[in-house]
């Protein structure tokens, strides 16, 4: 199992991955009846720099890398990962985080934000708190579930110096 | 002295505001040497509804409107405020965001979320506070200051409900 750049090729892998994440609704704030060309345009954006995770053979999960914000807040990054439904449990989201945190630390980023943790992800919250990422601030209500309703989301930090 | 919608004719005079505050670098997290057609495209992305504050005759103040995410995010607001070079002190920030309130309430959101407040700009600090927004969360040393070197940005919400 590895971990390389994205291509174009990698496009409906990644939206194999991407589309049952966006029709849930349940953890990234985009909205659930995004098409393809849509989503793979969201994911593949100018500034986003996209990694696969693969296994040899099938791309089980994706990540983007990019600059937080630009001019005095450029040098903090922030990432998005999905994994593959189905494919939980076997580190991937693990290995694309220790992946981005290298990558970051390779391009100068000084610290790494996550802008909206979803607080009921509680499988994300805790793999990005052992990770080493702190909670740093809480949107109240900042979220709408389709199960839950309104709840919090979660911004997490991490300094990489 | 009034707001509304600004237009393809104000694009100058929003320019004349714009420049100054995105030369010294102090309190958007935007490149310094942004040109004036970079500017107008960040400031005028179709996503954001875009409105001037003049006394009549001259245009001192401008500010965006818009959903800070979108999806389960869409029903919480995102503004930006920009008051001209020399014209602080009478209240037009305070006056825009008011307006902006109240534009989000007509808009249904819910709640109104500031991403990136400079922890060293402390007259939008206040003036924020004053107005019932709360510091939600703290990114330290996420803003690069010009003068101050690395410095904390805040989060900052107001509910609207």
């Amino acid at each position: 199992m590895t971990i390389r750049l994205a291509s174009d090729e990698d496009k409906d892998a990644i939206w194999a991955i991407l589309e049952p994440m966006i029709r849930r609704g349940e953890t990234y704030p985009l909205p659930r009846e995004m098409s393809k060309s849509q989503a793979l345009e969201y994911w593949f954006t100018p500034e986003n720099e996209i990694f696969v995770w693969h296994d040899g053979g099938a791309i089980l999960g994706t990540y983007f890398l990019r600059a937080n914000q630009r001019g005095g807040g450029a040098h903090v990054a922030n990432c998005g990962y999905v994994t593959a439904a189905g494919a939980e449990g076997r580190g991937i989201a693990r290995a694309m985080c220790l992946h981005s945190l290298q990558r970051s630390r390779e391009r100068g980023f000084r610290a790494m934000q996550f802008n909206f943790v979803v607080s009921t992800n509680s499988r994300a919250v805790k793999l990005w708190s052992d990770l080493g990422f702190k909670i740093v601030g809480c949107l109240p209500g900042a979220f709408q579930h389709p199960e839950h309703g309104f709840v919090d989301a979660l911004v997490m930090y991490k300094q990489l110096s």
